[in-house]
């Protein structure tokens, strides 16, 4: 939960969007299709990762609505029950996060007018929720203004795994202008990046007014502005499925950042607020990891039953279980014990795990 | 089954003495104390490592004897259906392999007479069952001229996992004297070994008469004989309770090389006949590895319920389990998944999972 703050009270005009998509297959055995990584509780805390960006936005927010696949839509009302039938989305299809975010925004600006949105992914972990409540604030502030506002995450390291914001000269308190984006750079990148001080993480946060989101997109991605207006129009009454049959196929599968940051930054049309929010985007197993204190052995054990013994095995990750569990001889092993499947990588090999329902698939042919 | 041999006849006056004794601690968790490798099917072929031995020894012998821990004289009689109550001797504690072999000598030559034995240890796995036939039908002629004899496998690798014995001069068909025993060697004198043409490994089998053993026995071990005459002696009759109580924690615990084997081959005492057995003592998981043929992929599974997928991780070896398990950036990974615990290891560290008990039991603490 947000911690108590000086502006406790929600932003007026102000509604926060969830897009809850994405399986997170990096954290197979864990996440599947069908219980995917923002359902799941992967701290242990007794709170699933949607429930948690809900806890933190909500404070902000009168208004918050969540964008899923039409199959999650049970399990996020189930997950989520202060939110009504018409504050959760449901997508026929994934088709990325620009259509998602788009159709949010034309959806509420039809029912409340244009205000400002901002779109929050449902499967990160903020640590720091002081610091993105004042992020948020600002970035709102910024955005009336009419830029598009992103909060970009201090970074801790010259990691590969983030796309990276490229910060110019200040425009607010906190906020700069954006002179570029970057995909995911090599590490030899990342770490001129930090060097120069101006780089930050690029979390998938965005801030902005509907109204100026939905010109951007008229002017950038057309196809998609004509079919969420169609979308919008029609949602609250009996057209809804129809439109949806109509237009959803039709809208471009494209993310945010292509459509719209990384364009309209290149016009001076982007601003980012820096904050320092011990983010986690808790992608891999090594993400997950770095969320928990080390033994004082070393040894990292997260949601374990049982007890977990190691030789010759320092940094070893251990997921999940009832029984005990013995690593010996593998340096920073991580063991993912899910009860129906069990894993066995190194955190250097996290990232590889994406290929691991593939691999089982190909095994069961 | 040992394959029909011209000889398929059974040895006259001659009994297979099985010491049936050993946790097998570098295969937990398949292994425990309750479950020790020899009561286990590691193989999967329907037949425990014990039922195994019998299989092999019981044509060969018309008497048999399995010397093992009072604990697990049910789970033997239970294996080994065909062993009468007195073919089944219980240890009150283990006191190491001479006590079990001479008790054993001494309470068959109170019931027979003066006859030959033949100690096979419960917990290895010989692939040519005829070669170790004509082993033994040789060991036994050399025994009854007085000789201990020992059956030394022709070893494949340089190992230094086993003791090597030094064969000398001709003295049967393929009966050789030993020079001498030597333990455990690192891996370059092993070389040196092999590259001599001479050594043999020493998978701790004897062959000799009960009052040859008997008779080293009373000058080398006098305090060993005297217990076990005086046990063989009450062995079949009313003061068998008795016996135990006074003379068995008297017994030195001493491994029968160590108490026989070296001292008489010291004085030409002790021949060996080789022998081609493909023999494996199941000594840890790298063994247990071996005696599987790989996929076309390099793994190597054993006794599993579903499937295992593996990237970046040749030659990984999954053993048990009924759930899917992926590897992914472990090279020659071993990952045993028994029901109630888990291990994860690598081929070359398998000498380390001894360890692995005790590592749980501290962290239970």
């Amino acid at each position: 939960m947000s911690a108590p703050s000086p502006d406790a009270a929600a932003i007026p005009d102000f509604a926060a969007v969830i897009p809850a998509g994405g399986v997170g297959s990096r954290l197979w055995p864990l996440s599947r299709p069908d219980r995917p990584k923002f359902l799941l509780d992967v701290l242990g805390e007794g709170r699933t990762l949607l429930q948690a960006t809900l806890d933190r936005v909500q404070p902000l927010a009168d208004i918050t609505m969540v964008v899923t696949g039409a199959r999650h839509v049970a399990a996020v009302a189930e997950q989520l029950p202060t939110l009504t039938e018409a504050d959760v989305v449901a997508e026929p299809s994934p088709r990325d996060s620009m259509a998602a975010i788009a159709l949010a925004a034309a959806i509420l600006e039809r029912r409340h007018g244009p205000i400002v949105i901002g779109s929050f992914a449902a499967d990160q972990v903020i640590r720091k929720p002081s610091a993105f409540d004042a992020a948020v604030r600002e970035a709102v502030e910024v955005a009336r203004a009419g830029k598009v506002v992103t909060i970009g995450v201090e970074p801790t390291g010259p990691s590969e795994a983030f796309g990276y914001i490229e910060a110019g000269g200040l425009i607010g308190t906190t906020a700069r202008d954006v002179a570029t984006f970057t995909e995911k750079p090599d590490a030899a990148t990342a770490a001129t990046f930090l060097a120069t001080g101006r780089y930050l993480w690029n979390a998938g946060m965005f801030v902005v007014r509907t109204d100026v989101l939905l010109a951007h997109l008229g002017r950038l991605q057309p196809g998609i502005l004509a079919g969420v207006r169609e979308l919008g129009a029609a949602w609250d009454g009996p057209g809804r499925d129809d439109a949806l049959a109509r237009w959803w196929p039709t809208l471009t599968r494209i993310a945010i950042d292509h459509a719209i940051a990384e364009p309209v930054a290149a016009h001076g049309g982007v601003a980012v607020i820096p904050a320092d929010l011990d983010w986690n985007d808790v992608g891999d197993f090594d993400s997950l990891a770095g969320l928990f204190s080390p033994r004082p052995d070393g040894v990292i054990e997260v949601n374990r039953g049982d007890v977990t013994a190691v030789e010759d095995a320092p940094g070893a990750v251990v997921i999940g279980g009832d029984r005990p569990v013995v690593v010996i001889g593998i340096p920073h092993a991580v063991v993912v014990d899910s009860g129906d499947a069990l894993l066995v990588t190194t955190r250097i090999a996290a990232q590889q795990v994406k290929n691991a329902a593939k691999l089982v698939g190909q095994q069961r042919l």
